[in-house]
């Protein structure tokens, strides 16, 4: 399930760096910032250090790998890209990997025995979920994508919430559930453009 | 003294979330940021994990209350965010959190039992103190204010060396006298506009 | 040898520095930033805290020197610094400090014992070199080098490979073998305008 989300936030970053006109070598960082950033800011807070993505190579292999067909696929099937259909592959696979990232980093936090601080847990699941999406938009010199687009680490908050309070009671099912509430916030979200009060123009 | 300072900082975060129109949440994000993004980063270069802010969740919660205030206001009293007296809120409350976080970050070396190394403590006062408005300005897609405002970092700088002279004779109260030469420092530079050399346009 | 790489990267920090107009203090900051930025990143996902660069302050002290040099020369030889001598200077010492700094990111990962995980090894020589290039492009509001010019990274990523191959059979000859790998990919590169495919503009 990792390594979908790890496929799905790579393909995110890929993505943005051909709308930069990056060459594949850039291509390939910016799928590898979006789908394991998230996870070292998580390990380095931890204290778990070398990150897991320097431990098992599989993640960064499969970034790296997602990025090569996004960069194939762009060479190849221009006109796919840039279709409606591809849109909503994107919307789906990124809230999928938010989902996930999301689960995994409150899953973390109890594993290494921080399990009675839900504040920390709560936070360190969001940040494990947009971290990436961060890091990849402020390398591509973007505002970050949370601070424009509808209820995005919101969703993220949500589902971590949800995955501390029924952590005790459902065990590894916590995690299914916050995957899936993160995802539907998303998906609907997007799909109705929910958004949060502004202030007027200051 | 520290909770006025990340007040102080959370403040600074969310007037510049209004400034570039983001919703309550990006808000509360910015003001989270500039007021926790400098303890992070030096706990992390301290190796003390997980940093403070996730242990003792205060500090979050005082960020975000401040800047909900802030958003608040700016709903209800958008006149007095343009005023002139809202500005000097703004640049003494900066200062102060400026101030409250140098001599906080020196401390934490100390306390850290890197007391001899003075260039570490020095080091990391100024990182504690410019870290979470270089974080901010980072993510809003700023310049980062240490490199346009008069006099920011070198402020921070100035007490940090305070500070780290006078801790052996003064203890505690280096960090009163660090506090108060910053923030002096910080606000004659911004009332006088005092600045430093520049190269010629290169 | 690591102060030649740190001072050949300061000098690409304040360069970068005086392009933007910034004063001596930010002149100095951008220096100490793009010389010891990639160090602290290898050290802090080492989990070697506090970085290098806190403990031995010679390696900070000769960035700032390099720095206030740079801006000096910007001062009094104006003309020098827009020359064609001078932009190969340039080329030249940052490719230096790329070579030198990748051998030494995967020499840490070989001296803290993680030598049996190339992948490892590999993926810190790159971070260690290119990573204070990254960071100063972030701080000065560029797009990161990596991603514009020609061949950096790669020079990079081939470098630390050769290091990992060598590195049973030639130890410390490896390191030398993978600086002047990098250096002549790198000017190489920078010399023919060698470039990676990119998909058309998507």
């Amino acid at each position: 399930m990792e390594l979908l989300g790890t496929a799905a936030f790579a393909v995110s970053g890929a993505v943005t760096a051909l709308k930069k006109q990056m060459d594949v070598f850039g291509v390939c960082i910016m799928g590898l910032t979006a789908a394991c950033g998230g996870g070292v800011l998580r390990d380095v807070l931890l204290g778990r250090v070398p990150p897991a993505m320097f431990r098992e190579p599989v993640y960064a292999l499969t970034a790296v790998l997602a990025s090569l067909v996004v960069f194939l696929l762009a060479l190849r099937r221009a006109a796919f890209m840039k279709s409606h259909l591809f849109e909503r592959v994107l919307l789906v696979s990124d809230a999928l990997g938010l989902g996930v990232f999301t689960a995994v980093g409150v899953d973390a936090v109890m594993d290494a025995g921080y399990g009675g601080n839900v504040f920390f847990a709560v936070f360190l699941g969001v940040i494990t979920g947009v971290g990436g999406g961060v890091l990849r938009d402020v390398l591509a010199g973007d505002r970050p994508y949370i601070f424009v687009k509808h209820i995005y680490a919101c969703a993220s908050l949500l589902g971590a919430l949800l995955c501390c309070a029924l952590w005790r009671a459902a065990g590894e099912a916590a995690m299914l559930l916050c995957l899936l509430a993160v995802f539907a916030v998303r998906v609907l979200a997007a799909r109705y453009r929910w958004s949060l009060p502004k202030a007027p123009s200051a």
